[in-house]
């Protein structure tokens, strides 16, 4: 089963030409989920060779311009295309007044439904769920509310032992059955318990999505153990008063709340153009938290 | 004096991983005029390395997304870079209904101030002047109102031949009066005929800017002789019908208005995404006119 985040953009509120502004697309076992979309994030899915027409489930972390401005380009190529099916977008509740003022003046014929999901942001909340993923919020501190996105797979069926399909033939029902963790009764009355009949599952991976945020440890239980963890670095360790004064975080912090976390993978981004070196988030992050990577316009990484 | 344009993107409506959406930066003689502002825009600045901070001229043709939604995202970044010189938005009147309802939402702190200057969209209309230079609009047939922009240099200063200089030493003055048309009266009562003091002046280029439009021969006087014609192509010559039901033009259509206008060269961009190849575009527009350029994004050219 297929799980993965590509980075379409890692800049802060400035791009620059080398960084996009802030979108990521998830693919869940090909479902795609699209998370923030700041300006140019059709063009960057072109450019990653991404499938625009898949993406059914869109998740705005917070109503700054650089991670939404690029909904109405979107919305409306999305309708050129020819999308039928609805759209799902997850924000929030003043997202549905931004767009409805914005199809006064454009595209105020959409050949497909958006459906709304609103959220709070002072509470995790389980947002999104299907028969093996859910999407839940995680409440950040920023200048606006602001949420980011636990993307996690549901618990997985066992697996059956070959020798014992063999031995007992049991019938689909039952396989089943077993899967999910039950006993299995032979003809002749037989109970054999299910650990003997199974082998534990594939674990059940997660993606914690977090920016914009300040440095703040409540969000350290909702994320706890992640395989892979995004926080936003969009200042060096030198500038953690300006981190405070503007609600974003430090390299140092990134990595903090990654250990803290004890998450397995941690990737910075929304780095402010303001430094010459890219290279130097890298190095003060890793000094703390050494599985870091950059994140980089394009990249992918596979979760599972 | 320079005066050249930069193609910022040459799509039509559904950008393409090479073509971004509609804009073209005009620098006349180290001003900047930015035509249009599709999706991306900023970036495409960057991209090319133009000088953002430098524009205080936007004209904007005409109120369909794929020509405004870069919009939202310069005037942040205008602001997040501390601009404090006033902006210059040239559009129909609808657009600052339309910005001022974006900003109830975002970025209403802007810290420099937008002076709008509106026009209408049947009849040429003069909508920028200084002493050098001046900017009409060129009304278009598109699905809403829509014109063109006629950028145009105004009539150069004569040159003093040398040898007068040195023969009848004008003072600054007259030198000035000279350059602009004047006779010269010496110290003894004599006058000397301008034609016979000067040299005719460097001419005056031109550009003109003709996009969304179906084909229209009623904007043939307005660019009559331009240095530079930008025309939109939308469609190849196979898609006529198309072009007619869409309010756009085909590469013929581009090509007649050229031939009939007698400019001496012509680009054709806003290039729709459903043909794989490109170079038919070019192919059929250079048959009926030959001195033509496809616009590419990143591509300067030299009007004078």
């Amino acid at each position: 089963m297929s799980f993965s985040v590509t980075i379409l953009g890692s800049s802060s509120a400035l791009p620059t030409s080398k960084r996009n502004l802030t979108a990521h697309l998830v693919n869940h076992d090909e479902r795609f989920f699209l998370t923030d979309c700041g300006e140019g994030t059709q063009m960057q899915l072109r450019r990653f060779k991404q499938k625009i027409g898949r993406i059914n489930h869109i998740f705005i972390s917070h109503l700054h311009g650089d991670h939404v401005f690029g909904l109405f380009g979107l919305l409306s190529t999305f309708s050129m295309m020819g999308r039928k099916s609805e759209l799902h977008i997850y924000a929030n509740p003043q997202i549905k007044e931004i767009l409805d003022s914005h199809f006064i003046y454009f595209q105020d014929n959409l050949n497909y439904q958006i459906n709304y999901h609103f959220f709070g942001a002072k509470k995790p909340q389980l947002i999104y769920e299907d028969s093996k993923f859910e999407v839940s919020t995680i409440p950040l501190k920023h200048r606006i509310p602001c949420v980011g996105f636990l993307f996690k797979e549901k618990p997985k069926q066992r697996n059956i032992r070959k020798e014992c399909v063999e031995l007992y033939k049991p019938g689909i029902k039952d396989i089943i059955n077993i899967k999910n963790g039950a006993d299995f009764i032979t003809e002749d009355g037989k109970i054999i318990p299910n650990d003997k009949l199974t082998l534990a599952p594939p674990s059940s991976k997660s993606y914690a999505y977090c920016t914009d945020t300040q440095y703040t440890e409540s969000i350290v239980p909702l994320i706890k153990d992640a395989d892979l963890l995004f926080h936003e670095a969009t200042f060096l360790k030198e500038d953690s008063k300006l981190a405070k004064t503007t609600y974003h975080s430090t390299t140092i912090q990134a990595a903090k709340i990654a250990q803290l976390a004890n998450v397995k993978k941690l990737i910075i981004g929304h780095f402010s153009s303001r430094y010459k070196n890219d290279e130097q988030f890298l190095k003060e992050t890793s000094s703390i938290f050494q599985n870091t990577v950059m994140a980089e316009d394009g990249l992918e990484i596979t979760i599972n």
